[in-house]
């Protein structure tokens, strides 16, 4: 039976954060904290009122968009990549992007409020794990009191959580990133970015970041799971 | 200058909750967990697959709509009831409804899949703070070691998420409310239902809650501020 409910919205913001594509960005927010992203209002909401008292909080709500998966057929199930990338899960029992509404949630750490900027006021976040360009449908402030549930059961997703692996970075090719990205880089690679269910120890993956094309290996031989940079262009 | 970009988004469940009306729905989720709620998926997602593996987390998130506020003007700033209702703060800044695009989110306890019922599967959550009918927009799994934040800067908010008052619930009045209610109600009225900047000792004030008129009156003279049922019908 057809959906025959429905209601516009429309972004408030978009998010300039240092992904020009998928491949790379961190599974969750908060991940990888070193990573920064700005947040610039649609014209409509530039309005510095909009975020008064914003800054008396440390983390927020983000709403938005996987703007790539819009307008996709939905499916019940869909197929965790750190589950390997075979075992069917339900969709509303994931994260996913491909999912109903194709909306995300992230929360994300709130380091200053860029109020004086031509385009401002604009927020600067650590921790996103969005698409450059993102639209940004609501933000709202973190409240650890009603938010926060640490000992929730995190189910499947909390296995793989602490993964990380260790970063092989050679000075010269660490030396080509602008030096307020190598953490972030360093971050994220140490993240594990590739596909779940693709461990090709000989193989020279590619990933966008800052501008920057970063190229490496991961050995799944080695009892450390090591990733090399091998070229940075 | 208005805004072009615009998408549609449609209810994929909608919430049956004892609130029949705004008045009394607690400031926000999970702050009175003896609160029961279904979740039925509209017939499109009415699909056991879709939440498969559920089961395996404590909380969920549900993105929903304000639905008594779509399509107002938005204003930069609101005035929250917990302070007093003569401070203005930027509407990024609070949990309002009044906000563009009329989103809410809320974290609930996940306590049990119906999956046999004949509107099935449907979710039973704890802790829920919508009105009775709200439509859902997405249902996410909680992830603890994203989404929890226990140090988080609390803002103006914290201030006042403590505060309860002493409810007085005379034994015959509160033997009219069916005993499965009995806990969730008085959890609500401790609450203090009363917005935050009406507080008058003399007036008697009525909600609804289960199909139920509930009566009563606060005294915010007593020392432990005390709220007492004066009648239930």
């Amino acid at each position: 039976m057809p959906n025959t409910e429905s209601y516009p919205i429309h972004p408030i913001a978009h998010i300039h954060t240092d992904f020009a594509e998928k491949f790379g960005i961190p599974r969750q927010a908060g991940l990888v904290d070193a990573l920064t992203a700005r947040i610039v209002f649609t014209p409509e909401y530039r309005v510095a009122e909009a975020v008064r008292g914003i800054e008396q909080y440390s983390h927020l709500w983000l709403i938005w968009q996987f703007s790539r998966e819009v307008g996709r057929p939905w499916h019940p199930t869909v197929r965790p990549p750190r589950l390997g990338g075979n075992t069917r899960v339900g969709v509303f029992a994931t994260r996913s992007p491909c999912r109903p509404n194709a909306l995300g949630l992230s929360s994300v750490r709130l380091t200053g409020v860029d109020t004086d900027a031509p385009d401002g006021p604009a927020l600067i976040v650590a921790g996103a794990d969005l698409l450059d360009g993102t639209p940004i449908f609501d933000i709202k402030p973190y409240l650890p009191y009603v938010d926060s549930h640490p000992d929730a059961a995190g189910g499947f997703s909390a296995a793989t959580a602490g993964r990380r692996l260790a970063v092989d970075f050679p000075p010269k090719l660490l030396a080509r990133v602008p030096q307020d990205k190598r953490a972030a880089l360093t971050g994220v690679l140490a993240q594990d970015p590739r596909p779940g269910y693709q461990h090709d120890p000989g193989r020279v993956y590619a990933m966008s970041f800052a501008g920057l094309t970063v190229k490496f290996t991961v050995d799944d031989t080695s009892p450390d799971l090591r990733l090399t940079v091998v070229d940075i262009v």
